[in-house]
């Protein structure tokens, strides 16, 4: 049996973006039944959940063999169990693996960072000065990914793990007009957000909050 | 055969810390022959280059069955060839990701965002006005390593690719006092370093520094 952490209530801001969303996603498209164990933003500071998280961050996963944590390893270990989320020869195995690591290391630490000064830092002076600067490392890196893709329709020759997580990255990029400059990209996104297992998975996932609310 | 790209030249800030350095410890850990591919910082920018690493980033890998960038999808693929980097369990195999990940994706993008404020931005005012906030960060994410850490020798059982890179993600914490404040991390640091394979990759990253400036 799978089952990964979720919080069971976030900000408005985080909604569609907590990091459980990749696992959820790459269950579907691998269609193994999992359930969902959600916490609270308390529990997560528990000693208990820190042993399972040692940074006390979502999601965590749990099946017969393995208690994992980091989503880039969770999906790396359902890739090896799926051929929908990772080819099974050695280079198709690595490739997925380097744009795994393409997304959470080349990528996502520039978007990260133009979100923290956005969502969190608005107004702060060092924030005001730092963003133009912040601006231009995402669209570098984002230049050198539609360069990549160019007119592919994935970053390999099929739909792997290391698209699904490029595109969560990609949706975290909440400057439409940073987005915007790179159509390539854009069209990417779209095209990987549009898959049935996404769009599920989304739907689960917004689901859990607006129950919450209620 | 094994070989792996790295800079020719390098300013000194960087000597120690190129991300070849991985590469180069995992390869000396499974005792796996390799070459050097030395490029100029120019050549990282061609086309011919950016075909292998889109972001025009050291190192690229390459063997007779793939080519590969990101330094942590080239530490899994060897990982994957030899136990001296990974138990060959499913268990174990999965902690060891995590592990890596954990090491680029939770602990690196605070290390390097007070590397850039203290290498890159020292005297902006924005850098002035960041800086406690980043070291803070650190701290804390240091401090949730220290806690898991405790008393154990290695992250997990026994040594992996994960303590691997780990280690040279502390080794890029270069303010002494804030490394300091964890003598737990200082001390699995230089237990880790202490590896005769470390020994060897970093006298080997250094000597072709030291070539280079004759």
């Amino acid at each position: 049996m799978r089952k990964f952490s979720t919080f069971d209530w976030v900000p408005d801001f985080a909604k569609g973006h907590v990091k459980e969303l990749r696992v959820r996603w790459a269950l579907e498209e691998a269609g193994f039944p999992y359930t969902e164990w959600p916490i609270s933003q308390e529990e997560k500071t528990s000693i208990a959940y820190r042993k399972l998280q040692p940074f006390g961050q979502v999601p965590i996963y749990e099946d017969d063999e393995v208690s994992l944590f980091e989503s880039g390893a969770i999906l790396l270990h359902l890739a090896n169990q799926s051929e929908a989320l990772m080819p099974r020869d050695v280079r198709g195995r690595a490739r997925t693996t380097a744009w795994i690591f393409a997304a959470i290391n080349s990528i996502e630490p520039a978007v990260a960072q133009l979100s923290e000064i956005d969502l969190f830092h608005e107004g702060a002076e060092w924030a005001r000065l730092r963003r133009p600067g912040a601006v231009d490392r995402v669209k570098q890196r984002l230049g050198d990914l539609a360069l990549w893709l160019g007119d592919r329709d994935y970053l390999e020759d099929r739909f792997t793990a290391g698209d699904l997580m490029m595109t969560t990255v990609l949706r975290d990029v909440r400057q439409e007009d940073v987005l915007a400059a790179f159509p390539t990209l854009q069209a990417y996104r779209a095209r990987c957000e549009a898959r049935p297992a996404f769009q599920k998975a989304l739907r689960d996932h917004l689901a859990l909050y607006a129950e919450a609310a209620e």
